[in-house]
């Protein structure tokens, strides 16, 4: 660890203590409530992961939303729940984790309504007035619509707000939220197009607002004003929306509210704008809708924008925006962001890249990942620190290959004590990413290569080589204890059949791979860019050659542009893009044949073949790993000399998106030296419900 | 229930015992290996779930797949684990009570290779050759590639095999499988398009199928003789494959292996037409396929084909096709099968319509759902038996509407003791089915009217009323104890506007929707299908009005026709049939406007407008309750002689799938009467795993 320096005085503000409530939150970092895949069913990992923001300090830690009644499923997203005594139980391991480092713990009281359809439990999903969410996405489809609720479910809804909060507080937190936010019930009340009830809970503003104001009254009297009363609230749609009473609904609406909540979170609608990949989204881009509210109250407000500056930070606050500064995805890629800044050390921050590879995790339905912080969710399970790692060996290892996995590698093991030599055949470190953070909108991805590096040439035990490409024979002449190969991959020019396998190469000129664009190689147009990868490469490949000036057609085997990208947030803003850009696209299909003038496209299911005008093809599919070196290492592995300690990890062992290269080059450079006993990886379990004899523990 | 009468002596040789292995299955009838979406996170739910079909005369009952090592984690698809002593006990549940019941329990060992994405474990995907499955869909998706298994990994897999196989027979499981089929692990080393290896592992078939060998031999071997050793192979694309040893290779395999294992379990490859939709296949579609493997070994073989008639399975084993019928759809709808055939009862068999719910639930990652039988997946939570309910109430009941949830709610109701009477508004009961069975390929649908009123007929304390619209005053009038409502829900001509929230509707002529089609009406072409429900309906209007000559075009909002039917497997042959009928199809747009001539469609996520002529516009989107009737009965609940007991079920409360329909009507007819204390809902836990600490239960 680098020796802590003093604190930079400009950021004093960050650190002043927010009075919420009955609460007193110590400094303006706020973790936010976010989605972390981790339910009641793993309340170790759980709490583990939100701890350890608290011991980086962060000033308040929430949960993601946290159901209230069954009624509010939302399998197979996950999401944790507040419907008995085992759910108090286990919440409390997180809130006694959080209380022990200082922070206070915050609940997101949760109801979905007509998003929530209740695929487990099974009951009729709820909503205003009977409108479903008509979603586009498959993952988000359900075959089944909401009910309208009458006024009985309006009062069980008030009334299971009131239990859940009142198991919040038995749970220990200090904080509950009320949700009208991202489409969930209370939100669903705001949106006419939701709710076209005539009674008094629908119509004017006054009544559509009545809901969430009886939802923070019935928080508040439930814990007789012991917790602060938090309302997080979704205000794009409003702020579009006109009012006859002030500037907009939204600002007729915190009006309403402004003396209801002890805290107002403050957010946008729709998580592709929410929590938007920095492809096409800067930092701070939620102030243009959010930054009215504090001129309507005097409670304190926290809101999000993706930030890791402290100068953003400081003028959010210094210029009246935010009382707090929201953390979810920074929370993540660095749990001791606060820590950090309070002690001079900004400069080991490790930024998040806004990839949103830990939406991704959500919408895949498992424990969140971070492609910066390959720690997270491994807190508990694997027991790995974001900041600490016991220095328990010495010796020397090389690591072959400057990328993603090898830089992490070799900062892992520099950590744990070795003497690390990191070689790599270019003049600059980063590996994929020289090529990659320069495609259009990925520039904040340098920050993965530009925080290992940085942290890197500050140690004393680790040596960079640039410009050195090794041979075997070098890697044996180097003679290091532990040799780590992390020479990455290399795009295939091959297709891929209608058996959704990989299928033979193209024999025709100008077939070229996202390698051949790396090398700089000027692409002829009009031409077809086929991506069955699936992810960012394709269609930021389509944007880099469209700018260029190029007719550009791209196609894939999936549903839409960038198909996987649904997960991440941007396949939508992909589709914009594409439309601004004059891309055309074509989905459903895959390339059949290509003879230098014509590709031939069949559709993936029924094979009906077309045929499109084309003087070049790029495909975008398969990555083979660089395991050459690899394989003549472990060949040699009889001979005098040889190496005896030899790992491949990264793209050159199993290709895949950065958060997996790097998890891969962090797991290798924890294990590496370790005996098969020494790796501990825990399983957890969860507390059993009340009504539930417990089996006895099998031995 | 009805008098049992005497077994037809034709359906004898169902109920012959049969050696397998070390085993003995008392009956002909097993339940093969299928998806439940329930993991060991649900120990009771699935140990009551499998344990029905023991009770219902199963000979055998098997788990779906079980996982042998992390390296094999299916999440988000639910999958069940042997890894260590918390997963013994937790299958220990299961096999007790199909023990219990004299059947025998086997349990499907399984490692998915490059298509378990591994997304909780985190570990590295494995794979013969590095190959990956490049999937268009986006839910199959990773953004992780597998990496190439060494000769150390195969040693490992064999050994996991073998371990798991040990806590198997700890576990009480009678039968091991070894599951080299559907894509998974051993199924790629059969395959050269994944197993491109040089080593004794691949190249020739003889080679490709070592390892399918080996682990027969190391399950045998771990388990001493003691359990009967399975091998489940899928056998389409071996088939498809010539041999220069036999007449393909499939034969070639079985005739490799005709020894190796103690029983033969035989399939498709391909989910699609393994598990196929009664819409565009038929009862016994396997046949083709795996026909040939009795002729090619003497060991016991089973297969399935969504078997419900008797016939039928007497004629697969006569003509030497099977040696046991095997049953997974069918013995979810009706886990009492075999028993009602050995008692003579076939008219009371549930029978499985072949709409693929089951297989949605694993892909939606829920728990089974079932339309005809509603009880699948709640024997544990919520005590249903499929077949007995407790007659418990007296009184009256009126039912209004003898669509699904109403002829469901009747029957329940009526086994519970109540006098029912069901009254409906047309001359045939059935209600939207009336029309839906009568779309192309959808005839099987038929059976849950069938079953029904088959049912309803044969009891003495039910009325029916064919032909009776009821008014409030004709109901008020009945004057019955208690009145369910089911009076069904009815399609909307609005529009889908951009944010996903059904939009207003659209003034022009020839404006349809189903209601429309199924009245009667003739539409003129060329037509566009805008569907946004996305499930059958839309693209089974497509099909129908094709069939009548018209030019069709199907445009969706989602990325493939019948978007949702990617869950129930009917996607792709949708896309086929689409292709052999001349239909056109446009994905990713909303309908923006019509004038009788042209739609105007734009694209969902850029808003981009193109233009379609047409003559007609059907719109399948949203339905609506019919709730009139509901609302005047509770308006006038005041008045003297008023309804004091009245429900609102079914469609009319939240329109659905069939299966929401009909779960949505038992639970009316379950819980009409009770108060909400009587209602009792289980929440189950797993086991805790052996290395840790169990925390306290809550009290």
């Amino acid at each position: 660890m680098t020796q802590a320096s003093a604190r930079n005085p400009r950021y004093d503000i960050l650190f002043e203590p927010v009075k919420i409530g009955p609460k007193l939150a110590k400094n303006r970092f706020f973790q936010v409530p976010h989605a972390s895949g981790m339910t009641n069913a793993a309340p170790h990992v759980r709490a583990a992961f939100r701890a350890m923001k608290a011991e980086g300090g962060w000033g308040v830690v929430a949960t993601g939303a946290c159901s209230v009644d069954p009624s509010s499923d939302d399998s197979p997203f996950p999401c944790a729940t507040l419907w008995d005594q085992a759910d108090i139980r286990s919440h409390a391991v997180m809130t006694e984790a959080a209380h022990a480092h200082g922070a206070l713990a915050a609940v997101e009281l949760w109801h979905g309504g007509a998003i929530a359809m209740n695929r487990t439990s099974r009951m009729t999903a709820l909503s205003p007035s009977g409108i479903p969410w008509m979603a586009s996405h498959v993952g988000f489809m359900s075959s089944a619509r909401p009910r309208a609720m009458d006024e009985a479910d309006i009062k069980d809804l008030i009334r299971w707000h009131a239990e859940a909060a009142r198991r919040a507080e038995q749970a220990g937190f200090d904080i509950a939220y009320v949700y009208a936010g991202m489409g969930y019930l209370p939100y669903q009340f705001l949106m006419p197009e939701y709710n076209r009830r005539q009674d008094q809970w629908g119509g004017s503003l006054r009544n559509r607002v009545r809901l969430t104001e009886a939802l923070i009254d019935a928080v508040r009297e439930a814990t007789g004003g012991r917790l602060a009363v938090a309302l997080r609230i979704s205000l794009q749609e409003l702020r579009a929306r006109p009012s006859d009473h002030a500037e907009s609904e939204a600002h007729e609406v915190i009006s309403l509210l402004k003396d209801a909540p002890d805290l107002f979170d403050v957010k946008m609608d729709y998580s592709v704008t929410d929590c938007a990949v920095s492809r096409y989204s800067p930092e701070g881009s939620h102030e243009p809708v959010i930054g009215f509210v504090k001129s309507l109250t005097d409670k304190p407000v926290v809101g999000v924008g993706r930030f890791t500056s402290p100068e953003t930070m400081v003028s959010m606050l210094r210029r009246g925006v935010l009382d707090l500064i929201g953390g979810a995805r920074p929370s993540i890629a660095d749990p001791f962001l606060p820590n950090k800044i309070s002690e001079g050390r900004e400069e080991e921050i490790r930024e998040c890249i806004g990839c949103n590879m830990c939406i991704s995790s959500w919408h895949d339905g498992v424990w969140v990942r971070c492609t910066q912080n390959p720690t997270a969710g491994e807190e508990w399970r694997r027991g790995w620190h974001p900041e600490i790692i016991r220095k328990d060996r010495e010796g020397q290892v090389l690591v072959v290959g400057g990328g993603p996995s090898g830089m992490e590698a070799a900062l892992t093991l520099a950590k744990r004590g070795f003497e690390v030599a990191l070689a790599d055949g270019a003049r600059d470190f980063g590996g994929r990413l020289r090529f990659e953070a320069s495609l259009p909108g990925l520039s904040a991805w340098n920050r993965v290569t530009e925080y290992r590096m940085g942290r890197l040439r500050q140690m004393t035990n680790v040596t960079l080589y640039p410009e050195s490409p090794l041979s075997a024979a070098d890697v044996l002449e180097f003679g290091a204890d532990h040799v780590v190969i992390a020479t990455g991959a290399r795009w295939q020019p091959v297709t891929c059949a209608a058996n959704e396998l990989p299928a033979g190469e193209i024999l025709a000129p100008r077939v070229y791979t996202p390698e051949d664009l790396a090398a700089g190689v000027q692409i002829e147009g009009p031409v077809v860019v086929f991506d069955y990868d699936n992810y960012y490469m394709g269609s930021a490949i389509a944007e880099l050659l469209a700018g260029q000036g190029l007719a550009v057609t791209y196609v894939t085997n999936a549903g839409a542009a960038a198909g996987w990208g649904i997960m991440t947030n941007e396949q939508p803003l992909v589709h914009q893009s594409f439309a601004a850009k004059g891309i055309a696209y074509r989905t459903l299909e895959v390339v059949s044949g290509f003879d230098g003038e014509a590709v031939r496209l069949a559709q993936i299911y029924s094979g009906a073949e077309t045929s499109l005008a084309a003087r070049a093809l790029v495909i975008v599919g398969l990555r083979r790993g660089e395991r050459g070196l690899y394989e003549e290492l472990q060949a040699r592995a009889g001979e005098a000399g040889a190496v005896k300690s030899l790992y491949l990890t990264g793209d050159a062992n199993a290709p895949g998106a950065l958060v997996h290269a790097i998890y891969q080059g962090h797991k290798t450079g924890r294990e590496l030296g370790l005996a098969a006993n020494e790796i501990i990886i825990r399983r957890d379990a969860p507390f059993a419900p009340r009504d539930f004899q417990m089996p006895e523990a099998a031995e």
